[in-house]
């Protein structure tokens, strides 16, 4: 059997982790898939992921890519290599996919999905949650989300220190439901900025509270200033849930 | 202010800890309630829970007594509390109750929900399901639950050290319902023996992989045998909903 392309995808808790990317010394995603398929194959291998996580971030659906030689088939590589991971990471899907395909920019539409919990209690069964025990205004949220949908400039949105040149991006919708305490901000764009979806919750929720009127999304936008925006939502209530290739 | 007697309703993640009842040198939630109120009142206190979940279990609405004659209002009480204990556990209400109330013996009625999780990949959001990677027959389910509703000798479903005479309970429903891979069990009654949900449980998968005819549920029942019942169903996936009084 020759050099196979694998594109495996992947769900972790990353509550328990610094993050996806990896670093000596410290517990990361890509450093448990690592180990994990090194160990299964016996020998070093590069894992590319499609989406660099930070500390904190969850996902149902990353992507990521190897290249592995091994005579284990495709279809064994998923249960294979999650009985090597610990408890919070598995691999739900191993497939064989052109040698070509490049995992982070071929990527067409990612989801992700931010979580927010507004009882007054602490949320004790749920850790993957920002938690404001407040009313916030629902549709007071709709009404700014819907101005941040279509192809803009979302440098506000970027972190400060995000040093990219080009900051156009395009969201296909920012969604805001709601179900009993909680309430849901789904963001599905072609491509993300540093922090982006972090970055706008925060700004949705200064206006769910009554912080900021709807309508001053435009005007943070045109500002193309990180300062211009609300502060960050902390990582545990953000979720990648999938990523989408041709 | 004279001596209160306040009710406490209590939410935790049971996984992190040994049960409910008070263990020298291991982390219990009557443990660290005690604590929590000691530091808060500033002398000894004895807290009387309502239910004695077992290790990995968790609660909504667990219910618990406690005498004091701390000048802090009772509607301070609860944050006052949850102040002081861990993130995994908050005291959701203080009320003042009459000083007749047994909180064992006056509960009238108990929910208790359980959760299976039946996705092939490992549920890394969420700890508190039975994993169990298969199809389960809901049908099956349901007919084998609805033989167990209204007052019978649950002597198969309790523990076979439960040393208890009395084994007569009574269930007001044992319903079950699904959402995507999640299956929910959610049962009500006066009053439950050691154990008694969770071989439930274990019992209705039992029908719901196929292992079991729903109807040998009431031969299960006659038996008033634990031998003649299902396995038990492990911990985490129980949740203690609410305990209701008079």
């Amino acid at each position: 059997m020759g050099i196979r392309n694998i594109k495996l995808t992947i769900q972790y808790d990353g509550i328990n982790y610094h993050g996806w990317q990896f670093q000596p010394d410290k517990r990361t995603i890509e450093g448990e898939l690592t180990r994990a398929i090194c160990e299964l194959i016996g020998r070093k291998i590069h894992v590319c992921g499609a989406s660099r996580t930070d500390a904190g971030v969850s996902a149902l659906g990353q992507a990521a890519l190897i290249q592995i030689d091994s005579p284990i088939p495709t279809k064994n590589l998923a249960r294979a290599i999650t009985d090597r991971l610990p408890i919070d990471i598995t691999v739900t899907e191993a497939v064989e996919v052109p040698f070509g395909l490049d995992i982070i920019g071929g990527a067409k539409r990612k989801l992700y999905r931010y979580t927010i919990y507004t009882a007054l209690a602490r949320p004790v069964l749920n850790r993957h949650c920002w938690h404001i025990p407040d009313k916030l205004n629902v549709e007071s949220m709709k009404k700014a989300a819907a101005l941040l949908v279509g192809t803009k400039d979302f440098k506000s949105f970027a972190a400060a220190d995000d040093k990219r040149q080009e900051t156009v991006r395009t969201l296909y919708r920012v969604d805001i439901s709601s179900d009993n305490d909680y309430i849901f901000v789904d963001v599905e764009g072609n491509s993300f900025l540093y922090n982006m979806v972090r970055n706008i919750v925060g700004t949705l929720v200064e206006s769910g509270v009554g912080r900021m009127k709807p309508e001053k999304i435009t005007e943070i936008l045109e500002a193309k200033d990180r300062r211009a925006a609300g502060p960050i939502a902390p990582p545990e209530g953000l979720c990648l849930i999938w990523i989408k290739y041709d």
